[in-house]
């Protein structure tokens, strides 16, 4: 293999972890963000511009040899620009779908997915007639740019539609608006699935995740579900890839529902959810994610054992609680702490699930944080 | 933890897997290494000098939190000089012991670590006499900077006296030389372990060697030993460790006979032979050595199923072959094509030997390298 350069659209943790994942497989790497402070800078040469910056965006086609995403918000017009001049992966087409609630959820729909009722918004009185129709609770969002729970606003009584529109209304020509029902999930899963460019599809286990203030904070994997469901999970994934022609990693989001698997939404890149994968399964995300864009052969996604992963948010722990653990790892993003960033995360594996759960019992006692990793906990000792 | 920066003498590859282990630690990193290309600089900061230029030495210790090295043969005087400005690790004087084949040898003697005969050799009488005292064949080495089986003339007969003579002559002044009898050995096995700034010691299983003209070519673990040379060749490391008050990783290099261990050398630092670490235990030997640096706690160093590594010398093979095996993973260091040059490795790990014997048989089909995978596939199969 000649030496290749991969190009990153977003520099920060996902594309600091393509690094070190792309890194042996004799990768180099240029990173392309507006924020001069991002943390794959300090592995790979950052180029600092805005993403509308087609100058820019030439000089960095011109660089690299394939390009890819860290962050799916880059603007579809230039991911098209880039598409132009060098080979992109995923498509600005499937990145297009996935940035649109409303036209990824149609997409759903088209494949027989099943997902809670959504539709368009444009004004007010559409958001109350629809909030009529769903019943509620029910969720406005932003149809585009939301991220970690942003741009949300839940809607439990008839006087939350005031509220609502007074939060949200503007964004209705800036990012398109939409209204979701609620699902009274039992819990939360996610596939993450790599597709190579000759088709090939794989899935890591399904993973079960625990959101805070619509913000991932703990996962676990494989997810306590029936083989059927994931199997059906895993099938609901490979037809939006195969739909889209889809190369590289990305996530499918699911609310389980007793019996149901109803869809959340996709994630057109690496995901947090597959963050395990670096020490739970042969082969991690970030690798499969480089593997699949250069054309290389994908590797196995099976598992070494159980996993899960903890997200610190805003700044890290003390490390020395998670190394002490058999199995425990970490991974600072070497960013500067901040209220609510994602700064870091930890990955505790075991072959045995009491022995993981152990583990995770000394960690939250140590960290004083017994309340993230209690339905962990609860899960591994069901 | 506030954000620690790493100093490293030696930016070649083992520099390079350090600081892919680390950054996920949170860590920086700055190299020292007199050769501008580097490979370890296409991740991290690389100053280029001489390792006896102490302007840059000290430029460097005032840059970075804790020393530590990719490569044995820095000057001790170097070493030294940095560490009366910050933290060494190892000490200096462990590695100045093992930088010389005579005083390593005294130091197992005195252990009472069992190892082939050897004396110190000063002129081409003293060899002829040694040959005589010690039989046919032996080897002369030179005490200091050898490496890849470089600086070695083995003896066979009478007559290669004069040849060693003339080819290693000129020595005795530069590194000084040795003469050591030569071990008909079954096979050639390593420890890798570490040790902690607070004493804890702990080792990866022992791992089986195979070498083609004194440079390794393959690596097997678990190595096939009986539990009780396994424990035996652990205790020698362990009390190695201790003597020397080693802080950071090692490798013990043995000679298995029978059953007997002989000791052939030590390496004060992260080792070839330990590569299959990354993916086919708990804990690399890359993260080890560094938390030992860093006063974190050490990981756990036991095996995930069995693990071998291939190591490509001149130029890189064909990536497919093996990425296209379960359990297959690439490693390339990013360096030029040169003849002998290490200049990446192959690791394949699988929880069923036999399997992971049929991946090498693979392998070793498509990169037509069947010599190199057929020791490990008979090992595997036995
Ligand atoms: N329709 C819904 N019914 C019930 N819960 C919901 C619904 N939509 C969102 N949530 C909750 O809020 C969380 C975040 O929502 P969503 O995935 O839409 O946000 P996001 O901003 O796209 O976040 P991210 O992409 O980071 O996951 C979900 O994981 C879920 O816990
Ligand atoms: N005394 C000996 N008897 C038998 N074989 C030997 C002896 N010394 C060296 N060899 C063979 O040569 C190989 C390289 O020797 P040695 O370890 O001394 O070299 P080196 O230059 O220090 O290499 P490295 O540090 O890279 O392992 C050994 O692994 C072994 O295969």
């Amino acid at each position: 293999m000649t030496m290749k350069t991969v190009g990153i659209l977003g520099g920060g943790q996902l594309a600091r972890m393509m690094v070190l994942a792309g890194a042996p497989l004799g990768l180099r790497f240029e990173l392309f963000d507006p924020a001069a402070d991002a943390c794959g800078a300090q592995l790979a040469p950052l180029q600092v511009a805005a993403f509308e910056d087609e100058a820019a965006l030439a000089a960095f086609a011109a660089r690299v040899d394939v390009v890819t995403f860290d962050f799916e918000n880059v603007p579809a017009h230039s991911a098209r620009f880039l598409a132009a001049r060098v080979p992109v992966h995923p498509h600005p087409d499937a990145l297009a779908v996935a940035q649109d609630r409303l036209s990824e959820k149609t997409l759903f729909q088209q494949l027989g997915i099943p997902l809670p009722p959504f539709a368009d918004i444009r004004s007010r009185d559409e958001l109350a007639a629809r909030v009529a129709e769903f019943g509620m609770p029910c969720i406005v969002k932003t149809r585009r740019l939301g991220y970690d729970g942003k741009g949300q606003f839940r809607i439990r009584s008839a006087a939350d539609i005031d509220a609502a529109w007074a939060t949200l209304g503007d964004y209705v020509e800036k990012t398109g608006l939409i209204l979701e029902g609620f699902v009274a999930f039992d819990r939360e899963v996610s596939v993450v699935a790599v597709r190579g460019r000759d088709g090939e599809f794989r899935a890591w286990p399904v993973t079960g995740n625990w959101h805070v203030d619509g913000v991932l904070s703990a996962s676990l994997a494989p997810a306590q579900l029936s083989p059927a469901l994931h199997e059906r999970a895993i099938g609901h994934a490979r037809a939006l890839a195969e739909r889209l022609d889809y190369v590289g990693v990305f996530a499918l989001e699911l609310f389980c529902r007793g019996d149901e698997l109803l869809v959340n939404e996709m994630a057109p890149r690496v995901h947090n959810s597959g963050h395990w994968t670096i020490e739970g399964s042969e082969t991690s995300q970030f690798e499969n994610h480089l593997r699949a864009v250069l054309g290389l052969p994908l590797g196995d996604t099976r598992m070494l054992g159980h996993a899960c992963m903890l997200n610190w948010l805003g700044a890290m722990p003390e490390a020395a609680a998670v190394l002490g653990q058999p199995g425990g790892h970490w991974h600072d993003y070497g960013k500067q702490p901040r209220a609510g960033r994602k700064v870091g995360h930890a990955t505790l594996r075991d072959a045995d699930a009491q022995a993981l759960a152990d583990a995770l019992d000394a960690v939250g006692a140590q960290l004083d944080r017994t309340a993230q990793v209690a339905p962990l906990i609860a899960a591994l000792r069901s």
